[in-house]
């Protein structure tokens, strides 16, 4: 019995599982998800910052009509705070230095004018704490700056620096092989007999998950089924999750669900009311999921990318977002009452995505993916989409 | 004298460089660009393909009326191909099997009944090549599949596989070193006095660069003009690429101009009419390209994204692309005649983007660009933004 797509991305969020944490060098965070808040370990800025380099004086002593001030000392950035000693002289400032003790304005180097030793400054718009970046605006001391389950990117990776956070806490990422059977795959570096072809899938699907940073095996099985029991029961030893990519339609070859029965793996779906994909299986054994993708090339892409995806994402913790969207840019026709996902190229116009329809010749037509950014979901309940119909976007690039 | 934004990008995209091309093992070529045209080596399919589990039979006896087939042989995917050698009967024939010789359509088990060793056809909905992908269909031998100076996403991995390109041809990589200055920073793993601050910026860019696929080295240096000559000239030796952060304005330690200019780069640009980032300094000395972006966090920030990304991006040859764009999601004003990067949270809604503003505390403010996802770029030419106006995006996550 099919399922709707609906339901079976329901049953697969339904099982999802805590890898736990573990803690990486910052650097080497970058794609990981965040697993602890982020706090400011002290105000940002730290002190009273000068945010342009020019001289700062005592505003008191400019509202009292001086214009030249003679040049008592220097702050440089990263030396101790100087004290200006007479309220009628100025230090020169630098960009990011402490504001001197007893002075509260720069005056940036473009306002002045300076002779021998003395400063004249050029302007009447001088203010308290002009040019000065004040201590604790940005955030104060204690204050969160990320929160957990955060996707990290290179803007977080520059706040663990600034905050000292040398390691941080992130979700551990699953153990992932994936398997390939099929007697007719022979490596790429082989040439295929007449009725051989080289394996793709799984290569597609380790760089699926590199692009999730996520690190995997695969392992190729042939079509035996004493040898499938002993290595799928050796998978589900040493691996969170097992993707397998064929061998789980109706041939007589297709051995695959049998064999996880066997091993005690319940099926929870096998069959989905979708093109292409259709005969995608998913089940459970205690804490390891099995995503059983069909070997059409497409076919495994697409699953892979529609719910292998999202179940990791709500694994590991990232919150729920809208699902992106984008517009149909021409009329599309498809009979079946099958959830359709269709090969498109995107196009950003006026702020607006448009999905341009790349026609191919089926789910076997793996060049197609190559000119094609995503795959857009057209439902099942449907079976004519008009030009300008939004519809959600699966995007692999 | 400030240059325009468009300008500095014209400067900067008339300084691309080629740094030729390296051959990679296929399944490390992932986000890297491709630097060779991919043919398809055979038809694909390369042979008559069976689409789906069923019975291989010849369309002439069904067309006779015959309904009944007795089961002559099984043929396997991945076997040689087998001879149908009663034209009365059939051989059962499996998803990726080569269709057997003397047949001509492949009715999948659904529409079948089986009966000791004779095959029941329950449809008349037969007709020749059914569930049959034929030979080259999907595209003909040494017809073109990918093509140069595409970026590779899993799509392209797959068809490599499929071709047996088991090495790809990418452009190298350039050599980049990132260099920061200023005496006021301490590494991330210090704990910094009252008037320090932590490096944060190198790592921003590590991170920036790690995005596009592209290693690079970090290097401090202190505020000392031999020190910086000296570092910095066997940088220029030793990288294509040098991407400063700091010591470009009008402090008394912001030796970076000088001391480039005493090492013979040649300065193309200095200050650019934008906020932040104001102080950009740009330079080249021969095949050496010098960014020297401003010191503030959120200036090397976006500099990094706005300038270096694209110049890398025409130098490794991926083609010019319309730049996406987003829609402001509420008016704002900016009144200084600069260009304005506005940091920005995207939403997608009906297929759209829409730009709402994270409004932070100006350049130094780091922590905002983790509640961000892009920067919206508002021109110059006016100071007045409404909700619904459309804006070139430039995202970083």
């Amino acid at each position: 019995m099919l399922i709707p797509v609906q339901k079976a991305t329901e049953i697969i969020l339904n099982q999802t599982e805590d890898f736990g944490c573990e803690s990486v060098p910052f650097i080497e965070s970058l794609g990981r998800v965040l697993k602890e808040d982020i706090y400011a370990d002290r105000d940002f800025p730290p002190f009273d910052r000068a945010s342009m380099d020019g001289v700062a004086i005592n505003v008191d002593s400019f509202n009292k009509g001086q214009r030249d001030f003679i040049i008592e000392n220097i702050q440089a950035a990263g030396s101790a705070q100087l004290t200006l000693k007479n309220p009628a002289n100025c230090i020169e400032t630098m960009t990011g230095a402490v504001l001197p003790k007893n002075t509260n304005a720069v005056i940036q180097y473009e306002l002045t004018e300076t002779k021998n030793n003395t400063v004249t400054i050029n302007t009447d718009d001088v203010q308290f704490y002009k040019n000065i970046h004040k201590q604790g605006l940005d955030c104060k001391k204690g204050s969160e700056l990320i929160s957990k389950n955060t996707l990290i990117s290179a803007a977080e990776i520059g706040v663990f620096a600034t905050v000292g956070k040398s390691f941080v806490s992130v979700a551990k990422q699953p153990k992932i092989v994936i398997i390939s059977t099929g007697d007719e795959l022979v490596e790429v570096n082989e040439m295929p007999k007449t009725y051989q072809i080289r394996r793709s899938n799984v290569h597609t699907l380790v760089s699926l998950l590199e692009r999730l940073h996520i690190k995997s095996d695969t392992l190729h099985i042939t079509d035996d089924k004493e040898l499938l029991k002993a290595k799928i029961k050796t998978a589900l030893n040493d691996y969170d999750v097992l993707l397998f990519s064929g061998a789980v339609s109706k041939g007589k070859f297709d051995f695959i669900p049998e064999v996880l029965d066997a091993l005690g793996v319940e099926k929870l779906f096998h069959r989905v009311k979708q093109k292409p994909g259709k005969p995608f299986w998913f089940g459970k054994k205690d804490t390891k999921t099995i995503f059983a993708f069909p070997g059409n090339p497409v076919s495994t892409f697409v699953s892979c990318v529609k719910y292998f995806e999202p179940w990791y994402q709500k694994s590991v913790g990232l919150p729920f977002e809208n699902k992106p969207t984008a517009i149909l840019a021409s009329d599309f026709e498809f009979k079946a009452p099958l959830t359709y996902f269709l090969q498109v190229k995107l196009e950003n116009k006026n702020g607006c995505l448009y999905a341009h329809p790349v026609t191919g010749n089926g789910s076997g037509d793996l060049a197609n993916l190559a000119l094609a950014d995503a795959f857009l979901e057209l439902p099942a309940v449907r079976s004519n989409f008009a030009k300008g119909d939004v519809f959600p976007i699966l995007t692999y690039r």
